[in-house]
């Protein structure tokens, strides 16, 4: 089955009212610019752009119309879920910034949080080498998974392994977030009666005197790699110290990393047209 | 198609000679424990757990005998590459500790890394909330993407879309590596005659007095976030403060992040045979 651009329009149109905006500026070669309209104020003027037909057409779409589509966290690089998608689902998901999927039970597409409100909101769409698998990298409103889990991958085949029981979900969680997660079951264990064995870590999360000077000392010693000239294994290692110890500080005040990395984000700006903007500006990072 | 557990054994044996090792401990309940061998030491006991077979069960193949595979670098988040999977692939990856997909073209398992060395090390593998999706978490020993590229996911629809030409390749960065790449586009620049636009990053990287006093202050102001009790917004702030200017340092002694996130892991054992070895340490952190 082929889709006509015209078609996905009307797709898009009645699905979430599309929100593309195109925005004509005369270049030398006469050729439209495209603006993705923000969020909070979706822009109805939908153009046509020969580029997203043919970017659409470069999908290797399989024998069902179909592509794999995996929504990836913005800010964490956790796999939220993975569904599949096929020609209107990609082009709403360029046109209302929301992770669009087909349903292959349904035989319809969906946009995630079209019912639990809990919408991805699409930074960027990437396509891989055999331009049949899709990343939409995007900032989740909430939790994605229908359970209410942050993600779908809550079910480690080593812990089902390794255990009898398995005692609770534990989360795909990469290293940084693996360390977060760690910390946060420190603190949990100091509310209970019984504060579980002793460690480093319960000693800093009661003790803001001594957090802070370790802080500060790593730090200091992170600046002293440099400063001395040291190897690079010296700094690796003492920039693993300034990240625990600072995400001690961060359990302590109870601020996730992912607010750290969402204002590194925003000062930075991820997208590549904002990216462009703090080119423009004298004053950029 | 229905494969025996002993069938699959050959598969894994004939293929990677399987390192998965049973440790027996009669527990209360006479249970096998599954203890995973190191990659370096690959312990060739292979033993038959029936946890496995009913696990491989439980995974909701499709008509084709397969689900989708996701392969993460375990320290970064980056998704390297998607694949499928067959019961014997899974089978294999669990085994070998690589990752290991089924090949729909060539109709056979192929395990990422077999002709370029450049493997997949498995750290633990997820199934999502349907089972019918897999995440295989592991380290990367080098790019993943035949082309060479670290991942396949180097194709940005938002760059095709709003560019004439899209200058180069760009992948799929979540914000701290999209921070890095930023830093380090601007290290490279200085290395150019002419040496762009001037920002406050390249000032950094040219001073290391400056960068150094900017790390002490952040880091002061950082702590002094909860000595004062400020609010959380001044946390998440002035820790965005302290990631920046520390990854500048980073960059000019030529140290990856992700560097930093494996000396992070493997202190503090991400796996959960690790974590729970940790536990039991008195020291543990």
């Amino acid at each position: 089955m082929t889709i006509s651009y015209a078609h996905m329009l009307q797709f898009s149109t009645s699905f979430l009212n599309g929100k593309l905006s195109f925005t004509h500026h005369n270049t030398g070669r006469r050729t439209r610019l495209l603006t993705f309209a923000s969020l909070e104020r979706p822009d109805k003027n939908i153009a046509i752009d020969p580029k997203v037909d043919s970017l659409l057409d470069s999908v290797k779409w399989d024998d069902k119309g179909l592509a794999v589509a995996i929504a990836q966290n913005v800010d964490t690089g956790a796999i939220l879920m993975q569904g599949f998608a096929n020609r209107e689902a990609v082009f709403t998901t360029l046109s209302s910034q929301k992770a669009t999927f087909f349903s292959r039970s349904r035989s319809s597409l969906w946009t995630k949080g079209e019912t639990s409100n809990n919408f991805i909101n699409i930074h960027d769409v990437f396509l891989d080498c055999d331009r049949d698998s899709i990343i939409y990298l995007g900032k989740p409103d909430g939790p994605t998974c229908h359970t209410g889990a942050e993600t779908c991958y809550y079910t480690s085949i080593f812990d089902s392994l390794k255990q009898q029981e398995v005692e609770g979900n534990r989360l795909a969680l990469t290293s940084l977030y693996s360390l977060e997660s760690t910390i946060a079951q420190r603190k949990a264990e100091l509310a209970e009666e019984e504060n579980g064995k002793p460690s480093w870590t319960k000693r800093l999360l009661l003790n803001d005197k001594l957090l802070c000077s370790k802080i500060r000392e790593e730090a200091n010693e992170l600046c002293q790699t440099l400063e001395n000239n040291e190897d690079k294994s010296r700094t690796a290692s003492e920039m693993a110290d300034v990240l625990y110890h600072a995400m001690v500080l961060l359990a302590v005040k109870d601020v996730k990393v992912e607010d750290v990395l969402q204002v590194l984000r925003q000062r930075f700006s991820q997208s590549g047209i904002e990216e462009k903007k703090s080119r423009v500006s004298k004053k950029s990072k």
